[in-house]
């Protein structure tokens, strides 16, 4: 095992930098994988960060190049702040094309216009093509260094070709794409392939064309889903006319597949979805982005509390209903929120089937008649217990819970369904929006029970 | 595009099933990749599944094992009920150890027992030696199917012995691996080498000795990182010797990305963390798994409920104060939850250094801080204004909402930092045991600020 122990390396990185001695440091950056030294980045001060990628840009421009494509693109614009847009565009010509084009985003707008015209200048116009698709769509995060060679090419070819293409800037070659005499994507084989066949077999008879492929608009999600399913290490993206313009590899996918499961996690508890933006907006946009969520939250609150008003009377003869307003609530929140995120979590896996969607409800449905019955009886026994005089009260509040929390797993359960049959992410059906319609439900089915009950 | 709409295929496939033209299904299954197969399996209702696993078992029982690997083991487990021992082991044969594996632990105690002595019988002896190790671990979750040469072999050998491997039954071949004379690990060539380098070049000569191995104990979540942060298409596994014993492919990696980050979803809202286990346990079993959270729930509402009984003489000269307290814990819970998504999201995915812990939690006070004022002057100014003889009423209730949303995201950023420092998984504390919490704060922050402005 060869793994370098980042932090064990902070304190002598610092040591040196303190001490000015840059060889020395340069070394010891040297040694490490470029995805090491922008971890090893992340736990520098800001001013010691600084002067590390200086070091770097100084020493080995190519590496600092590798270092910004491992950062993300905020981290990597606050290393390109300040300087000439030529130096800027100069290091970004050494990031890979789908990451420099990433950073540009990044950057302020009148920047990036004018890095991507220093960038072009420098035939780096990739940069700007990628650009030009849409956000989260295969064409934007696509690497347009693919290997492709014609069809009519002989397995000796190839070889050549591999050897003198200088392979190695190349992303991960596995695959050879086969392309025609107009650029069309007609075919695949892989370097085994080519191994194991004669010097002259042209690649028309040893590739598959078979070949699944992406197309440019594409949704960076659908491909994700097509690598992990069927075990891909890359895709091929072609463009309207079936031409090869890129490739997706599986290490992007893997990147993609991070991001996705975190704009789910941070759509299910009401922040967004962009966690670059919620860890990094200034304070007012950061509230904005929180606001929608809490305003839903807000209006049912009131909502709430005008139904409260509404039992004033029934309050005031017997206080001691409101003491158990938090746990009829509580408990019903966490019941929705449990049984909304199995559902919302088993579809986006696949593990919960369409067609097992309704099976899933009624279960949520009996675990919500266990528990409650559970909760619900210890809570009036207790409830009974402390208030022996008014039996009402512990089986009213009992029952109450009970029926809180079944109503929670119904709602918890059924509204991620609902919303995906309307095209809306069901994500956004296990935060305040479900919390709040099982208080205001729950707090309606507890007066309700109290009215029939305790005053009849 | 190739890609197949498995939806489309669901009718014509029960028609032909009803039609009892066996050979025109097994033609139109045998043209679909075995995750596709797995998928339509999870389409059709049970007898009809059954009837295709069958089917497939007739005509192709290696494609019957490869759609078994694609099933989750539970799944894959129904399909196997009922049948001999014999069978099962027949049919697990043709399955990779690894996803072997998996199935036989999900397979009734006694039975994996029995089928387990019938794949040593016959020579599968692996699966059982995967089964020694402890789950989630590199060793229990590696193909053994690695391809390894000797050092001392030349590149033309190489070449032969994949030729005579039949390394299409290999995982995935695009690294070589190469041994000394004890089985040592000593270093990795690529495929690409091997086409570029002299026929006769020793692999010694040719291969990288800086390769990056993974323990058989190592967890496999450590594995999962290691791979997605260094872009590796595979890592070797390898013993306490330092001998080679397995690998774990990029794939594999995808899957364990997928399931631990389910398990952290399935955590935050309180609900175990075993995805298979929610889906599919007995009812009884299934609310056992959330009975924890919901008792911690259901003694924070008990003891909110105390609290507020506390005030029972405040509570009776102005019942009104009780109709703010779902707003109060509403707001509270919400603006708690998105702390602690965000800080434990930020933990898990790295963009959260442990060095900026503390930052974060001062950002979300202030955001707090701004989002209460702003929901707080909005309800207190109502509450106002629906009760101009009682000003204190409004004061209080927007003063109170905003002390909540404050502490609530105090408990909320701080708790997950908390508990990493002792070792807990912080994703527990964006579930029920935060918004329990913050409950009974909220609404002793409430009732006191009352006790302060309004019953001076």
């Amino acid at each position: 095992m060869h793994r370098t122990r980042i932090r064990t390396l902070v304190d002598p990185l610092r040591r040196l930098l303190r001490r000015g001695a840059r060889t020395h440091a340069a070394n010891l950056l040297s040694k490490l994988h470029a995805a090491d030294v922008a971890r090893l980045l992340s736990h520098l001060a800001e001013d010691e960060s600084e002067q590390v990628f200086a070091l770097l840009l100084a020493e080995e421009p190519g590496r600092a190049g590798e270092v910004l494509s491992e950062l993300e693109p905020a981290a990597a614009v606050s290393y390109l702040e300040g300087r000439p847009d030529e130096e800027v565009a100069r290091i970004l010509a050494e990031v890979g094309p789908d990451d420099a084009a990433e950073i540009v985003t990044a950057l302020p707008e009148d920047v990036a216009a004018r890095v991507l015209d220093q960038l072009e200048r420098r035939g780096h116009e990739q940069v700007e093509d990628l650009l030009g698709y849409a956000e989260e769509t295969a064409g934007r995060i696509m690497s347009t260094e693919v290997f492709a060679l014609r069809e009519e090419l002989t397995v000796s070819d190839a070889i050549d070709a591999l050897r003198t293409s200088g392979a190695e800037d190349l992303e991960m070659v596995f695959y050879l794409y086969v392309i025609d005499e107009r650029g069309h994507l007609v075919g695949v084989c892989s370097l085994r392939d080519l191994l194991l066949r004669a010097p002259s077999t042209e690649l028309e008879k040893l590739m598959s064309s078979r070949v699944i492929s992406v197309n440019v608009d594409t949704d960076q999600e659908e491909v994700a889903q097509l690598v992990a399913r069927y075990n891909y290490l890359a895709l091929p993206v072609v463009d309207h006319q079936n031409k090869l313009v890129g490739i997706i590899t599986v290490d992007d996918v893997i990147d993609i597949i991070r991001e996705e499961e975190t704009e789910d996690i941070l759509l299910m508890a009401g922040v967004g979805e962009d966690e670059e933006k919620v860890l990094t907006a200034p304070l007012w946009r950061n509230a904005l982005l929180r606001l929608p969520w809490l305003l839903a939250a807000w209006i049912g609150g009131v909502l709430a509390s005008q139904i409260l008003s509404h039992y004033q009377g029934m309050l005031s003869e017997m206080v001691s209903l409101a003491f158990f307003i938090p746990i009829i609530n509580g408990m019903g929140g966490n019941v929705g929120t449990q049984a909304s995120t199995i559902v919302v979590r088993g579809m986006a896996t696949g593990r919960l089937p369409a067609g097992q969607t309704f099976t899933q409800v009624l279960r949520e449905l009996r675990v919500a008649l266990v528990l409650g019955l559970l909760f619900g009886v210890l809570l009036g026994g207790t409830v009974y217990f402390l208030n022996p005089s008014i039996p009402e009260l512990g089986i009213t509040v009992g029952l109450a819970l009970v029926v809180s929390m079944i109503l929670a797993a119904t709602v918890g359960s059924l509204m991620p369904v609902v919303l995906r049959n309307f095209g809306v992410d069901p994500a956004i059906a296990t935060g305040p929006f479900v919390t709040t319609s099982i208080d205001v439900l729950g707090i309606t089915a507890y007066f309700a029970i109290a009215s029939l009950l305790v005053f009849r």
